[in-house]
């Protein structure tokens, strides 16, 4: 409830995002008929507005084919190569890098292990060269790129661009990220926590109005929880909302560091569940190696997934076991938010998921706990073990073209000429 | 995220819900020109605006004070009887009615004892000679009075008005309240949790941009955390946001109904302090009665209260230990949400008060679960016992007056005129 009007430059910007998210949303075309409808903009906004997008190149316009008599009208698609953002995603064990064009499909990915940070400007070196390589390999212009987003497990200071000491990231401590990679590559940067990438992602990719109030489940080395509420991705005051590691699951689960009982941060995650493969005879120590490595921890998660698909019964006992688990935070969760969905995905999901689809709705409807008056949606994200990365990539795509009620307020000056400086 | 532009009839509307809101938040007044400084809106809006708000009574407009030459400026100012606002709130033991003016003053208060729903018709009834009651006392015409807020213990359905089976209302089983009470009443009747309404309450009271991400955490007959993301109530898909009971804060504590072992809506409540005060012999059986009775505990536990206020060390340990638990629930809250503020209150938040003050922050920001890299602010609420009241008959202000960019927005054409259909 800000005090200010609203600002007639900003509304044309605004109108510019609504037409061009249109546009996005019909990859089969639409013509300038159409838009006026769906968006209830007069045709010489409409027509003004398209002019500047194809003038950009984000947009191509072309006659629809002849059919019977008249003029045909003519059509409008986005142009996907008419601009491209790099996403980043810093997980514990690899960094996965992707290149997503304007209509957000991905043109090329790439993976390397996770450096251990002493040195940040050796690591910044290293994305950027492997930035460089990425685009090499696509055939795309540096010039094109809109930007790059960077996920990462938090705490992050998205001020300063600053990835603070994530316990998930031992080495990483206060890494200038944003600033030095932007002053390496020339482009500008985002950052944003792993499991609030996953939430941009999923919003950018979902119709209007289809998504608006979710959480999302993000498995990975670590375990987090993003939130969209009335079709935003909760960011809270200081960029690090999202960590639901705390919420205790397990009344006879070990004490954590926290001196919560049976946290689902610790108990859920690979690490611990390969450890209890090891107890139960599934995995011998050998297989697993050490587990304070999260290399090794993810090749024995995968051998323990394997072991469960094919039947083994204490296998497939320790994933239902950790997917209940996660069930009991999820009704934390949507009590306090009444969420309608609930969506998972991230690294390691792909291979919990068999098990967990088939027991955790029902857990989270059963459990006594669960105060809100109706079913759950239960999804998977499509791009579940690249999310994060996709997401990151999106944000770039998100900050230049959603549209945004907000974004008429009047506030601040600068903040009204930062967006759209691309048209 | 929608896909629709801007509709200029909305926008007109909300650049009325500007201005009321701008001279709101000048009780001395303000003149058009300051108005169109503050609002960034043009003179002539401005006074158009300005004339209409008048003509319909709720604002007035009178000549300042000559100084030196010159005509002194026109002044405007909320005309506080312009409007009236009913509040109910329903809480387990009490129910208690105010009567709000347009400048969010409380006029009239009144308290009952809960009715024990058998006969829905009966409760509604009596609901409805109360606010008879209630204008008589204060002498205002029910023409004037814009519509009543409901707050109640959740569940609710808002869509029908029903309050569904609250744990804390026995008896109370789907009681149509909305319909019914419009019907008896001939006003408009909008339904809330008590915690939802609480947040509205806050947000409608506080400068705009000043608190736009917090927790409130509702002490009560029962334990509530209504939150406000950007400036705006979580509601949830079926206003049911607002429970955070199962949030486990004691490893050692009890197994609750719901399998978690110590949950903060169990082991903080009124009730669970008074049987633990019997326990450690600080009040007697014959003080405390059955613990069943919301009523009795009511009473027992301000006499727990007084004895921590004289000085009785096991009352003490009791309400402190108490504030520990419940800022291991605020930790696990602020680590999902990143929130910048918690604020307290409820009906019995001012007898812990004293005691959770000096413990709670401290024990917040000492906790090794807490994630965010900030200092989190804590605040009570100004009217922390009667917050629900006020807050349930601030919805039907807040419904009315508060400017929401999001209802620029095209959607249905339907809700356009909905809004300041008083105008």
């Amino acid at each position: 409830m800000s005090g200010t009007g609203v600002n007639l430059g900003a509304l044309a910007e605004f109108n510019v995002a609504v037409v061009l998210d249109a546009i996005r949303r019909h990859p089969s075309g639409v013509a300038r008929t159409e838009i006026s409808t769906l968006t209830a903009l007069s045709g010489m906004t409409v027509s003004n507005v398209c002019r500047r997008l194809v003038e950009a190149g984000l947009v191509t316009e072309e006659a629809a084919p002849a059919r019977g008599r008249g003029k045909p009208p003519k059509i409008l698609t986005l142009n996907p190569d008419g601009g491209f953002a790099v996403g980043v995603h810093i997980d514990p064990a690899v960094v996965t890098y992707v290149l997503i064009d304007l209509a957000g499909r991905v043109r090329e990915r790439m993976r390397t292990a996770t450096p251990t940070v002493q040195n940040a400007a050796k690591v910044v070196g290293e994305m950027a060269a492997r930035l460089d390589a990425l685009l090499l390999s696509a055939g795309v212009d540096r010039a094109k790129v809109l930007g790059i987003g960077v996920a990462s497990p938090g705490p992050i200071d998205p001020e300063t661009g600053v990835v603070l000491n994530p316990p998930m990231l031992p080495g990483w401590h206060r890494v200038e990220l944003r600033r030095a990679l932007s002053i390496v590559t020339g482009l500008p940067v985002l950052i944003e926590k792993d499991a609030t990438a996953a939430v941009v992602s999923e919003l950018w990719f979902s119709e209007p109005d289809e998504r608006r109030d979710f959480a999302f489940v993000y498995y990975g080395t670590g375990f987090a929880t993003g939130i969209a509420i009335a079709g935003s991705a909760v960011r809270g005051v200081s960029s690090n909302a999202g960590d639901a590691g705390h919420i205790s699951v397990d009344p006879d689960g070990p004490i954590c560091a926290c001196g919560r009982r049976g946290c689902v941060g610790v108990v859920t995650v690979p690490r611990a569940l390969v450890e209890q493969a090891v107890r139960d005879g599934v995995l011998t120590g050998a297989q697993v190696g050490d587990t304070a490595d999260v290399l090794q921890v993810g090749t024995a998660f995968g051998l323990l997934a394997d072991a469960a698909a094919v039947g083994d019964a204490q296998a497939m006992e320790i994933l239902t076991g950790a997917a209940r688990h996660i069930a009991r935070a999820v009704v934390v969760v949507v009590d306090l938010l009444d969420v309608g969905e609930v969506v998972f995905g991230g690294p390691f999901w792909p291979q919990i998921a068999p098990f967990a689809l088939t027991t955790l709705p029902d857990a989270v409807h059963s459990d006594p706990g669960l105060v809100v008056p109706h079913r759950i949606r239960f999804s998977e994200s499509a791009i579940a073990s690249d999310v994060a990365a996709v997401g990151a990539a999106t944000l770039v795509l998100d900050d230049s073209f959603s549209p945004r009620a907000e974004a008429l307020r009047i506030r601040n000056p600068d903040e009204a000429v930062a967006r759209f400086s691309t048209l």
